[in-house]
């Protein structure tokens, strides 16, 4: 077992999506969800809309260029639910056990998500076809 | 804009897997996340092990039988996220509303899902391909 402080929460739920402008109307307005704002996130190539839901969001990823990964899983995929985020104290601490663990990681260093987050994705090789984000608050 | 109340909170993540016992010890000893228990949910041939996080759970779903939308879903697309289910305070009313919208439903009357809550599901034709679950707790 981990000495490692377990994740407090489920930071949001990434939605990949063709076109805000065509989806943010259905979680606004049929299911009453509060949409928080918009954040393009260059590093990633996405324009994301935040809608607020308790104490976690859900995040509605558009691609801005071919070369997103956005882009890349409507392609294969379809638009769906891309991946799960969940919030940590310490993402350096947390891919580093992982890493011991013999686990799978896209990211072995954190990098900027939005918000000034941290961000980090664990390989869905090992974690059954889930795409894991590790995300904590805050730059540094 | 519904004058139905919005839902409150993400109810939990379902993560359809393959078998359970290889799945759950990832979640517990590698994310350090807190296994609550088992249920078996019939009505779905589904095993579910419950896995808190913060105030919402991620369930893993493993199939009881070849009939269940979980094995369907993983011979389809494989292990992975499957659905969101957003809490709700009355899944007759919004279901009501969204149908009087255009919304294209799974389930036009909630049914019995896990810990005695009532569920129905929302069609990823009218969601973007997300399969959302409506979710609310404690039976009638």
């Amino acid at each position: 077992m981990s000495s490692v402080k377990p994740p407090s929460q489920i930071a949001h739920i990434g939605i990949a999506v063709k076109d805000l402008s065509r989806t943010v109307p259905f979680y606004t307005e049929l299911l009453g969800l509060h949409l928080v704002g918009y954040e393009t996130v260059e590093s990633e190539n996405v324009r994301v809309a935040f809608l607020q839901i308790g104490s976690t969001h859900i995040e509605l990823l558009e691609a801005t260029s071919t070369d997103s990964p956005i882009s890349r899983f409507i392609e294969q995929k379809g638009e769906g639910i891309h991946h799960i985020a969940l919030e940590v104290d310490d993402s350096v601490e947390r891919l580093s056990f992982l890493k011991k663990q013999g686990v799978k990681l896209i990211d072995e260093v954190p990098k900027q998500g939005a918000h000034g987050s941290l961000v980090a994705f664990l390989h869905p090789k090992s974690t059954n076809g889930v795409l894991l984000e590790l995300c904590q608050r805050g730059a540094r």
